[in-house]
């Protein structure tokens, strides 16, 4: 049984590395993660936000945001 | 082989849903995690900040930190 993690990103350099060293470093016997590119899916920036992501990168994990670092605001993404 | 993770924190309510959701959630056959509690372990503040740690909680992973969310500015903890 997996949980699911998302991870929203902008393709800037400070997501690129969280992507790296975060997302991938998640356990995958229990988190099935999804990469989401906010920059390109645009249709995903309610849902993003509707779970309180502010800014990218960011890992939803639950339900529940994780803002790692800062590379871009959210509203910049529009 | 596993890679050495740092997770510190300061006790603060941002840090323990950090640590149950994020820290615990990275693959263990691949990293060693350490949980440091900056509050009352003060003897690793320089330490910290020597990883480019500027706020709690943090996860520093391969030398590299990474803040997520925000509780508590690392200058606040001395």
């Amino acid at each position: 049984m997996t949980t699911k993690a998302i991870f929203y990103h902008a393709g800037c350099s400070v997501c690129v590395a969280a992507e790296q060293q975060f997302a991938k470093a998640l356990d995958p016997q229990r988190y099935e993660i999804e990469v989401v590119h906010l920059g390109e899916s645009k249709d995903r920036l309610a849902e993003a936000e509707r779970y309180g992501v502010k800014s990218v990168p960011a890992l939803v994990i639950d339900g529940q945001p994780f803002h790692i670092n800062y590379g871009a605001s959210v509203e910049q993404l529009r």
